[in-house]
């Protein structure tokens, strides 16, 4: 392992590109909630009895409301452990051009994900493909931190 | 960036307060799991048939659990991510003042957020309010961390 | 706190062990989505119309399904917050011996919870002790990490 203070710099293109992509599907993740409260009001469709009252509609489930909200879910269930064992696998010291492509292959995986999802719902398999693009990934990396690690 | 031994120093500030105040939001995430098993006891509702056994009753779902619940789902999607967004901010150089007031704000937030949602409910705008303000905090600091690492 | 580049070194056994189990804990994670998406076809229970048009089936809830998805919605409310706050628990400069094996009865924890509540399922307590084993370490290193950089 290289010492830290080279890996965590700024003059390090792997790590820069960790944390550009990083934050981006943040930002990616953020938008989520923008994307559920739009629904939520297109379609009258509340969760909270106070939210339902300011509408003077009743509490409802609406399907468009629910696939937005899966579709955030997997975010949560995908995207947060990746971070985590990207982290690790930065310090394994992965070829940069590989290391660097795989954050950009992920990062367009998940917005493929999200996109034939929530937003342009597509018939399978491109939410199946571009998911296990994205799990593949994490694995691959998961594996590299637990053989240096171990 | 400066080097990463002075930023990550109990030395540093910023650095101590996004420590402290980050565990305490871990600690407010652990007592949602307290507050949702006090609504399942007291209203009987249990999610799995081999507790609902153990108390004699059907599973059930009851409003007072699902509105802990989805305050615990709120936290998972914000938090978490904001934990993510402001490691890469505060190797950004941000103005300690700056910095640690915005760790302040977002706790504050988070705290008043899970109050007026699940512990004593309040009508809106106080939750949208509170919501609001921990989003904002989160997106200035992906902005800050994604034009620092481009 | 010791300098950071001793701590955050594959050379210091503390941190081997978290980047270790941590990663194994991510991989407990990813199994998950294999677990649900095995429950899904057996009992032919999809959340999305496209999936389930694809087995010609309609969009159902299944009790099984349901489980694997609790467990699963566990681990994310459990394994995440878990991750950021042992980070920080890293720095304590914490006594060797008592970290790594709070890293090992973690991770022993959440794979017995899993065993427990989704794959083999066994009545109560199994599953509250093994949370509660994993609830407590987190709280232990959160409690550290507050006064540590108070």
């Amino acid at each position: 392992m290289p010492a830290i203070n080279e890996i965590l710099s700024v003059e390090n293109p792997v790590f820069r590109s960790y944390m550009f992509y990083g934050s981006v599907l943040v930002v990616k993740m953020l938008v989520m909630s923008l994307l559920t409260a739009r629904q939520r009001i297109k379609n009258k469709a509340f969760a909270n009895p106070e939210d339902a009252e300011l509408n003077k509609v009743k509490v409802k489930v609406h399907e468009d409301v629910e696939r937005v909200r899966r579709a955030h879910l997997n975010d949560v269930e995908n995207i947060l452990p990746y971070f985590l064992v990207s982290f690790g696998y930065l310090l394994t010291n992965p070829a940069p051009f590989v290391a660097i492509w795989l954050f950009r292959v992920y990062t367009a995986a998940r917005f493929a994900h999200t996109l034939v999802y929530a937003v342009a719902v597509v018939p399978q398999p491109a939410r199946g493909i571009s998911w296990f693009a994205g799990y593949l990934i994490t694995g691959y990396m998961a594996f590299r931190t637990i053989t240096y690690f171990a």
